[in-house]
């Protein structure tokens, strides 16, 4: 790749304009911007509020993430601009980088090569803020939680029944399982404990889901911290932490405004982990993109069996959202790899691997299209590895499930390499569809998990442990039955078993826990190993980061 | 108090300029300003790097804090307010407030009554993400450090003799001390650690002394983590931290630009603790006050032997700075409770106890003129229960050393209440003075933290324990010996003994370990149990603090 600019040359050497001007173009002027630098400004929504939301709503996904990458932000970066190319005014909905990963093995996470989203530094690393005030308002709560128990405990908590844990936006193992308060009476109670990364934390999910500031401090009081000795849920209002909670939130929920490297806008706005929560930009970003704009792209984590289902299951039942059409993302070289092949021979023609991974794609395609409703684009991400032979036979077998496929050039060239997925995509909005959710909330919790498993992840069934069975009886009693279920899963496989590529058939879900966000209003279902902080490799990235005496950075991806 | 106005409402009903117009009259233009919202920005410093330092600089410092409180910080920003009033263009140069105090008992940390900096509550809250940045490439260098082991320890560092904590800002005792690296193998290495509020952190230190990008990054690279099994340092540069550290902190070392109530230029930027490290805002901001004022009013933590101390002999020294004059703030309060009154019965007059409580002041006043050779002015900050005989009382002593005492009300009437205090320090300001430095660095470590127990805190002499002669030694042949020495010891007295009011005679201080900052580039002297972390009071000031649903604050003090 000696030939190719890295995307942060890319990045640096482009025009960028001040934020006022492209806020102009969305029709905002400065009394609705908060500046974060020239670059970037947060939009005070309530100066919008009574804007229709009139755009089409066009959510980008992916087949099971591979070791190969897919580039769905990347392409959701393109073809937002494809589609301004081709006259239509569309505005990006993305999720913000989290610091872990830019430090870790990912680099960056703003897009890449011709198709991204600056200033990719700022974005990249404290941005304006937001995961900052969402890993303080967490460990607040935290810090609050642990000293009531060491001024009394007057709410009877157990320390051994506490579920709130504390976060750094890091990757930093050493803090998954530690023992705290330690040292004697002076400092606290000790107790087993652990540190999750901070978009794992319940706040992020109630930072995206949240629509007002009242509606905030709402969520953030119901957020369940632990259990009383009776095993009742103590709550964040019962901590008197909310009104503290919301005013480190305050500014950090109004939606950031950037823009592509053609200059037009990108909300990037929250970013919960797409596994132990939903996955998705936040709805104030969403539905601001929704008034400004006539087209809004947007994203969800990971593949569609986690990150799209949470998007129409959780993220548009509770914002009461609709999408219009669906891309979704896929690569040869990852559909080689859902057949079997290895990363290293994923450079030569293999029709024969390509087909026995075509499955997972299809099964994707088949799931947004019959079960959600919605009018799908399969958008190959190009590599110059991929021979014609190949391409054909993916455009081929989508055709037989009547979804066209477009080559989607946009890492190499930008806006114009997503013009054709963007004519596509235009012509999907048009066509009459009806968007359905995969399950209804009003039947048990057992039922809704049962339908994502078989619906979604064409299981056999569900086994719930004693463990699952006793924590959804629990949450039953205690009133959290009729929310929508946020499975908690791995990402390489349809199934809950890392290590099924393709579309696997008869297998069964196994939930061994179930919890409440209650905060975010929905039920987690966890299913095998869930990481929730994750670690550096042998190499960090952060080795290869550095600043030279001007202040430019290199090394980020 | 209910007739008085809480902090906050006087700063919310205050007429807020936009930032642009404050940076006009120090002839900043908009190239030179990173906006963070309309009231709020960064200084690009490389753009007035070659202004002369020509203001006269005003250290404000006080007598050893008491449960009364003195307001060191409301007297600084009225001070500036006084000053610009009677036509000398002044700014300030403070330091910015951590979020742990601000939910714990403190609240705000932004001046007081008519004397206060604003926006207050961005100020005490986030700010613009400064202390976050700092927490983040603290917490990064550990993960490398703990990563680094987990990875093969090609360092062959000890688990046992690792310095470096991390950090959270704030206050929560659960952490002090803990046990990390639990949970198996891939968890990472089981060892002993805690967890340092972030002000405490060497990174605050060394952000508050760089003077530009790459003396911040070869700061960051001599940070000491650890020791090998051979005992050997181990640096942030040997675990190549320190590029991705610089990137993290490059936008927070420019400083940040407010205003006080009366819309004069105050610079709040960097906030140490003056117990571990040397407690003032950043020489970036000090140095770039210097150039776009004619005066700079700037503070230093605690009391004078502790935070005084450090800003002469460590921030000037390692900085290339010489005040002019020095104002030591007291109430007559605070001196009663130095005379041995109990708090509740502060408020009658007691001459008694005031002349008790008197040499704690008048040690103060003759260590900044005799030892550091500083003009010096007593300011009284005003409370309605002071008596004329008390006021006169101050005033006779302090004249018997040939200070003048100035009545400041500043808390009460804004910049008007201090310009008596203003035209004394204008007066000092034009007066023949010879700054020294209280020790050389060219003796001994022993030495120097002998010069600072005899000459600033009147003590008989120093014992060092075992342990910390072996420190000395072995720091010694490691070559940190030549560098000043930052004491960490209570503020409550010029002794290492909290219950030693006043100024005591008659007692020895005990260094019970030293420990290299070679970041900073300072050794720090340990006497007794410093608190790194503190803890959360019985009702926190956070459970008052609340948002109502126009995103207004309510609670902060």
């Amino acid at each position: 790749m000696a030939e190719y600019k890295s995307d942060i040359q890319i990045a640096q050497e482009a025009e960028i304009r001040p934020i006022k001007e492209v806020a102009e173009t969305l029709g905002l002027d400065d009394e609705q911007l908060i500046p974060y630098g020239h670059y970037m400004a947060k939009v005070d929504v309530t100066k919008i509020q009574d804007l229709p939301e009139k755009a089409k709503l066009i959510l980008v996904t992916a087949i099971n993430p591979t070791p190969a990458g897919e580039g769905k932000t990347t392409t959701s970066v393109g073809l937002a601009d494809g589609l301004n190319r081709i006259g239509k005014k569309t505005v990006l909905a993305l999720r913000e980088p989290s610091l872990g990963p830019v430090f870790g093995v990912k680099g960056g996470a703003a897009g890449g090569g011709y198709a991204q989203v600056i200033p990719m530094e700022n974005i990249n690393l404290h941005f304006t803020g937001d995961f900052h005030a969402i890993g303080a308002a967490n460990n607040l709560l935290a810090a609050m939680l642990d000293n009531h128990i060491k001024q009394g405990n007057e709410l009877n908590i157990d320390p051994r029944r506490i579920t709130w844990k504390r976060v750094v936006d890091m990757n930093d193992r050493q803090l998954r399982s530690v023992v705290d308060g330690l040292g004697g009476v002076a400092n606290g109670m000790p107790r087993q404990d652990g540190f999750d990364i901070t978009v794992a934390s319940e706040i992020m999910a109630v930072f995206c889901l949240a629509t007002s500031i009242e509606d905030l401090k709402q969520r953030l009081g119901r957020i369940v911290v632990g259990y009383t000795y009776d095993r009742e849920p103590v709550t964040a209002h019962d901590l008197k932490a909310e009104g503290a909670m919301t005013a480190l939130l305050k500014d950090a929920i109004s939606p950031n405004l950037v823009q592509t490297l053609e200059h037009n806008p990108a909300f990037v706005h929250g970013g919960p982990f797409a596994n132990i929560a939903h996955g998705c930009n936040s709805v104030s970003a969403t539905k601001a993109a929704l008034k400004l704009g006539d087209y809004v792209v947007t994203e969800a984590g990971f593949g569609a069996d986690l990150g799209a289902e949470k998007f129409c299951d959780i993220k548009c039942r509770l914002a009461g959202l609709e999408p219009d059409a669906c891309v979704i993302v896929a690569t040869v070289r990852a559909l080689k790899h859902h057949g079997g092949v290895a990363k290293a021979d994923l450079n030569e023609e293999n029709l024969a691997a390509l087909e026995a991974g075509l499955p997972n794609l299809l099964q994707h395609v088949d799931n947004m299209k019959n079960v959600y409703g919605l009018p799908v684009v399969v958008a190959i991400n190009a590599f110059p590895t991929d021979t014609k032979a190949e391409l054909d036979l993916v455009e081929q077998k989508c055709k037989e499930l009547g979804v066209n496929v477009a080559l989607s050039e946009v890492w190499a060239r930008g806006g114009e390499g997503g013009e054709a997925l963007a004519r596509e995509v235009v012509r999907l909005c048009e066509e009459p569809h009806e968007f359905h959710f995969s399950y209804e909330t009003d039947g048990t919790l057992e039922e809704e998990i049962e339908a994502i498993a078989k619906r979604i992840y064409h299981a056999d069934g569900v086994d719930f442990t004693p463990a699952a069975k006793r924590d959804i009886k629990q949450l039953t009693e205690q009133g959290f039955d009729h929310m929508p279920v946020c499975m908690a899963k791995t990402q390489y496989s349809f199934s809950d078993d890392q290590s099924l590529l393709g579309a696997p058939r008869d297998f069964r879900v196994t939930v061994r826990n179930v919890k409440v966000s209650a905060g975010a209003g929905f039920v987690v279902a966890l299913t095998g190993d869930i990481m929730t902080m994750p670690g550096l490799p042998k190499r960090p990235a952060a080795e290869k980061i550095d600043v030279d005496a001007e202040g430019k950075i290199s090394g980020l991806f």
